[in-house]
């Protein structure tokens, strides 16, 4: 058991996947604070989408105000899904990319900028940013997948 | 080869790995079943969205009526796209957690009330329960990913 | 660290893991171009959702009306979303059935037979293509899944 773990623990020992555990972690923390987010503005916006959701703010035809769409509830909904469909690659990419074998320094190269990217492009949509803030730091973010998964199939494919 | 697989499978072979992927298959099934139920609904309630999907139901003008939302269609769809933003973040933050080397009885504990907590919300959304028995199950599911990020990132930080 | 650096190798050299970071990359990179081709409808049919998207076609009144939502950008974006919901089990659980021993051509079926439903799946959506076109490539792909799901399963609970 003892020796099993300790062999175990050597992928977690190893630096490149500390760097990608580390910001992994980061912006899997960053898209769930979305979640948050979008329950802060149905709270304070009254604006909610569930029938049994609104059974606090009183019955029957009364409530029934409160079904409805908000401006700013379907902005950081847009937020989240774009977090989606963006960090899911990087998830899934990044950890093929980082037991690819790169240099450490190219690792944290990749992995730093997406992240700073994506919490870029979350205040571009929130606050909101004019454009092309927004724009630029989504490309930036979809850029550094791309080039980690064209390292990957290198590496996969030439060696 | 053969030796080269048997280095692979130890990972497998790890009590808290397997209890990650006995728990991340179950939770990531329970996630596609969603698609089964929506179209289901789809098919019951009549309520399609590609025009191409309404074509069985006749043709032209008659089949456009088909081309509708459907209350139920909706409400299963809400809770799926609810499991993405949340199963993919434990599924995610898990693989790391296991990977950093926890006690297998924290792990497990982690895991189980995730599981339960998103089997639990499935079942809140759908029928649907009164609230606040959906917002509980979502916030325990959302702490527990909140908790193996957090031992995650002491683990690499501080060891 | 030569060393670690040598062990943590040997999971890309395993020709099964192999075999999962090509296609997981493939299925991914396709994902993103869904992003792209979203992109592309929504400038050349102006069809926007964001205000500060629209600041470059006219300034006040005169923007508004790109504010809309047009039936091909809405249609690839049902498709990114189906991909969102089919992709992410199949990284997650092939990763798992990758790492559970399969042998290589039974593997091998599984991924390409996923990654070329995906495919279709896309063509079929966009083009699109008549039912049960679509419908079909998304049950192979589904099926596929599943399979690895309960190989993954019956590893665990079985050996």
């Amino acid at each position: 058991r003892r020796g099993k773990m300790a062999k175990l623990t050597q992928l977690i020992d190893n630096e490149v996947f500390r760097a990608y555990a580390t910001y992994t972690a980061i912006v899997l923390l960053k898209m769930m604070l979305m979640s948050l987010i979008t329950a802060y503005f149905r709270v304070t916006r009254k604006a909610f989408v569930n029938p049994e959701d609104t059974a606090t703010f009183g019955k029957g035809e009364s409530a029934k105000k409160y079904l409805r769409t908000d401006p700013d509830v379907e902005r950081v909904r847009r937020g989240h899904l774009n977090d989606l469909e963006n960090i899911v690659p990087f998830v899934g990419i990044g950890l093929l990319y980082a037991l690819s074998g790169p240099e450490l320094s190219s690792a944290l190269l990749h992995f730093r900028i997406f992240t700073g990217a994506r919490i870029f492009h979350t205040f571009a949509y929130l606050i909101p940013l004019p454009q092309p803030g927004r724009g630029l730091s989504w490309a930036i973010g979809y850029s550094v997948t791309f080039s980690m998964a064209y390292n990957v199939l290198k590496t996969l494919w030439l060696l």
